[in-house]
């Protein structure tokens, strides 16, 4: 399985006044970590936009077991879940890089229009890309 | 069931380059609902921080259903859907106000701690109030 | 001077580790305030988009005189500051509402373009209103 | 002078309806170089805050010259362009890291507080590390 790492600092307006990260910013960093998957494994979302799709996000979810705060540096562990004609899934690990501490999974799920809005098959050139991401979990 | 609505315009920033809410977007809508909520029952949330506790967010969820655009006047519907002695869950509906359409529904879950970050029973003064808002569903 | 008022109440997610409004949430409250500025004129930005054409922001300004907390009822106070054949300038007064104390002011400089990103004069239809809303200054 | 460079790729949660990275985003990538310019020059903002101290905002300006948009990576270079006994003032420019086209410019005024609000001068191991980082302009 293909499982990408992006790491990066959290910055002070993602915190809030209880002192920690917010929440919401997690859902941010839930897809900075799948822009860095699809640029790690060749095919980064600005070029699925450009050949015409877009992943639109059909459901989000969250966990949040412990906070990130100020200046930590944060990874996001980013994974496909589940791949399918139509979409796909994308599960995320978020941890303090420091010791590792697990601190917010989530997964988001999306699916393949086209700009129209309509609803589409994921384009062979890209399946197969997904694919081979997914595939690596089996060698 | 005390059901809280409240209603906003969509901000320009809140849009991305698909021409639509970024969905990070609803996450704070949410939150949005559930301020307008606790102020509509009678204990803004800015007094519960007052008295000593948090409603810290273990949990999100959301399923997006329709986007929303620029400008539009978007209704957050809100409710409390599980009260316990240590947390609660909130439930939101969000619509777009013009012509009732469903955009996007969710929930958050949230633990009741206090300024060190210990679980705590919900307080007897803010459990009666939410009490009575869950409450008003059997009359 | 056509001057026009919006009020809203400050988000948690506004909020920063320090316990105040985080100053980027300003910038996009000066937004607001044109968003309602050009909708109390009769002209949403949205229809100016419609009609082809964007004002692009080309600088932003701001001076933090007081921070604004969770949960309080803001006022922003817009007006054209000055408007030209190819853009114009906003200028905000952000106010607690409760007290009228001056939190925030600034302006933010636009120019008029068109959906290929080539400066355009602003188109007639257009200009009349806002100069309609410039002149009332003199009236 | 210590001009501390960091960059980072645009996410898409920045941009906005126009197809470009929302202005308010800039102010954001702001406080980003100037937290990697104190962690550069050996004193975290983090620990700036345990110190007791604040570098609150007291002023911000932004010049936009070319949009930037999703992907892209970005270099944000931040240098002290003033330091006085009780606060300083940052410089930015903001470029296109591929080709070193100059996006976006600025500043930010800060004065330092303690955690009560009140004015103070920047204690004597900060304002060394400060004077420091400024006197390699001369050298």
């Amino acid at each position: 399985m293909t499982t990408v790492a992006t790491t990066f600092h959290v910055r002070y307006a993602e915190t809030d006044a209880m002192g920690i990260v917010h929440h919401s910013a997690y859902i941010i960093w839930f897809e900075e970590g799948r822009s860095t998957f699809m640029r790690a494994i060749g095919f980064p979302y600005s070029r699925v936009e450009e050949s015409g799709y877009y992943f639109t996000v059909t459901e989000v979810h969250a966990r949040f077991l412990v906070p990130a705060r100020y200046d930590e540096r944060i990874r996001v562990e980013t994974r496909i879940d589940e791949l399918k004609s139509r979409g796909l899934t994308f599960a995320y690990r978020v941890l303090r890089d420091a010791d590792d501490t697990l601190l917010v999974e989530g997964y988001s799920r999306h699916v393949c229009i086209d700009h129209q809005g309509q609803v589409r098959r994921i384009p062979p050139h890209l399946m197969d890309v997904l694919q081979r991401a997914m595939g690596s979990l089996m060698t």
